[in-house]
């Protein structure tokens, strides 16, 4: 198989050598590794269709690679499979009709400097941004902290084009906004994982940019009384863009690690950071609601933006005050919102229960009832801990992954959540476009 | 079949009559007919579970049935089938965490009431609103005004219950926001039109209600200008809600049948009515973006809610207005933006050819490139007529049908602008989810 992929690529786009393929063949937290047969670096949709055919002919299941930075082990080989990386389609082409055509290999970083050089937004945020691309983040229909203001990655999607598994190339791309003909294959591919096809180009939506911004860290008296405030901001306030929440450890750890003052002068139950966009200054219209928000205790405003990057300090450092910290289980979840708080009360004890002395710290996304548990001081009761969480995520009609997707890592757990009757449809999808299983062996559906 | 039918539902919502069975056998415009073996309608998810497998086990087909107010016959059987009603699943939940569950025969306008009656809006609304139902909106994908801001059905969907061809019943109710854990089949069944399975239930996401409203209408020097606004409009106004267009045959139609004054001193070759809404008046922040539109010849705006009221009349009277002139072939396309002038420049000379003496009405959403397109007195050469718009669509990279669906009347055009990769895809799919092809047999895929 490795002369036919060379032929394709070119010898210098097929890595064998164990020095090179190294850094494909283990995810950035170093927890998911496996073995290549080979690394191949196409550039254009047609070689990525080339190389399916040599590997489906060849019998040599496919691994499809965006930017390495997954946390569910989707993207490393299990061992034998040719590795396909999307780095290098990298084009990016004009910006049309408040539209853009990205390849694969896009960094979400590069997307989002040539937006805002034409007074655009891309619709998703996230921290991997330098290194993940758009290729993945629609693979795994990536989230972030701007759901609740334009969605997730599939609902900035107009178009896309895909490599199926036969080597058939699909391509969907006009760039229309609303298309009413026929099953949303789209939509489809986005959160396939790369296991319904490889996804090599999309084109994406824009937003207008807004520049005026107002930034507040509200004290609540309860995790109950963050998930009370909701209502009345998201019908307070129509330029709402994020309402992030975090509690006292990981408060502790961000002032530990990140060195920052105490945002209040007393510890609180819970904290909710709420931003809003506007094209006239928001801070007023934020003011006027925060000051009738159900439970509030304390707030603080800031009016500049040093003041704004300070407050959001305290929720985006949690990720790197964490793994200062050691290194932990990551789990995302999300709950429906009327048992997020339940959700919070229980999974502490659940944990110690499982794993006594593990530290779990939570953050995420209130509007979608996305709470990222990490937990600290696990040692080998990994799976245990993980059990612990998802069972409870499950009692209470929740989701075991809102935003990471399923990869290798929460195979043993999908059947939690989603009934026989969802994995059957999936399996019939799956085997509907991919029914020699090429793509993406042991992702999602195990 | 019928004894079972009637076991399952009861014998008085087994219908045989042919006096009964009409008014489903007939779509409202009376363009597409067919006769039920029998109209069956069932009150539960269980009945039509149930109802499913006696067809299957039986041998007869399936055809579903909403409001029955579709426009590609999507809805009404070829002959022979059992008619699946779903107007008696009209169930309504609580309003809890801005999300709705509802059976699938309730009406928007049911839907909207129950909504209102809390603070909220729902983010889809049509002219047909007293008669569609959720079910056949969600299998659909239906659009309508209100897409710019809030988006098709599809993205008003927290979760979805529906009975698949084998009797199985796929249950996705807990109404998460966000839920990375496989494929997205709550999507997928999303203007399937019926063809994967029987929608029973949504879970709906609903909006803050937003009361203060600000409706302007412009005469615009071209087609042209009226899509370059769009940037102008998108990118000022963050409260952007509707941005409709009309040409000036339309409008003659609306003042000659509704009785409407003309809206300006002069005609203009486009018109385009813009509404914003928010939580403070967005009459002065519109206005400013107005005055400085490129290609403004003229404008008028409502300063109350009767002024707003017959601004809008201009746009909503359309349908009846046409109506009354004569029975129109109704097409329903959409077009890259950057296309869409160029169409309506060239759609009139390509249906004149076809039909001299035609007479295209166009109206529709600007930001989603969709037209409407209405042709009167084309006699006999229905089929000719709309060949000749569908295949100027394709030329443009267009869609055939932006959001009335493929039904049964597009069937023979579907292949002008999907692919034959994507029709196998779509096909895969459907043989994957009803491989025998109970339901709604000819529908999309012939």
């Amino acid at each position: 198989v490795i002369p036919d992929l060379q032929a394709i690529v070119g010898d210098e786009h097929v890595l064998v050598d164990p020095d090179l393929k190294a850094s494909y063949e283990t995810d950035w937290t170093g927890r998911f590794t496996g073995t290549a047969l080979a690394v191949v670096r196409p550039r254009t949709t047609e070689e990525v269709a080339a190389v399916l055919l040599v590997c489906a002919s060849a019998g040599a299941k496919v691994m499809v690679q965006g930017g390495n930075t997954g946390l569910v082990g989707g993207g490393v080989p299990a061992g034998g499979e040719v590795l396909v990386s999307l780095a290098r389609l990298t084009d990016i082409g004009p910006i049309e009709a408040g539209q853009v055509t990205v390849g694969a290999g896009v960094t979400l970083a590069a997307l989002q400097a040539k937006a805002l050089a034409e007074g655009f937004d891309f619709g998703v945020d996230l921290a991997a941004r330098d290194s993940c691309t758009i290729g993945g983040m629609i693979a795994t229909n990536a989230g972030g902290i701007r759901v609740l203001r334009y969605g997730s990655m599939r609902r900035q999607l107009v178009g896309i084009e895909a490599v199926l598994a036969d080597g058939s190339v699909l391509s969907r791309m006009p760039g229309l906004d609303k298309d009413g003909t026929g099953y949303d294959l789209v939509g489809l591919l986005a959160g396939s994982e790369g296991t319904l096809g490889v996804i090599t180009q999309a084109r994406l939506r824009l937003w207008p940019r807004l520049t005026q911004r107002a930034v507040a860290l509200l004290a609540a008296e309860s995790v109950e009384a963050i998930v009370e405030m909701l209502p009345a901001l998201r019908g307070g306030l129509p330029s709402l863009a994020a309402v992030e929440f975090f509690l006292p450890p990981g408060l502790g750890l961000v002032r530990k690690h990140a060195g920052l003052p105490a945002p209040f002068s007393a510890e609180h139950p819970a904290y909710l950071l709420v931003e809003c966009t506007d094209r006239v200054d928001p801070l007023d219209q934020l003011a006027a609601v925060v000051e009738e928000l159900p439970g509030l205790v304390d707030a603080t405003v800031a009016t500049d933006a040093a003041g704004q990057r300070a407050l959001w300090g305290y929720r985006e450092k949690h990720t790197e005050s964490i793994s200062a910290e050691g290194v932990p289980i990551k789990l995302d979840v999300s709950l429906p919102l009327t048992l997020l708080a339940s959700f919070i009360a229980q999974v502490g004890p659940k944990i110690e229960a499982a794993c006594p002395g593990a530290r779990p710290i939570m953050f995420g996304h209130v509007n979608e009832g996305n709470v990222h548990v990490n937990i600290l001081d696990t040692g080998s009761l990994h799976d245990e801990v993980t059990d612990a969480v998802l069972q409870l995520v499950a009692s209470l009609d929740g989701s075991i992954s809102s935003e990471h997707g399923v990869g290798r890592a929460k195979v043993p757990w999908l059947g939690l959540t989603r009934s026989p009757v969802e994995i059957a449809a999936m399996r019939a999808v799956k085997n509907a476009l991919d029914p020699t299983g090429l793509l993406n062996p042991g992702v999602i559906l195990g």
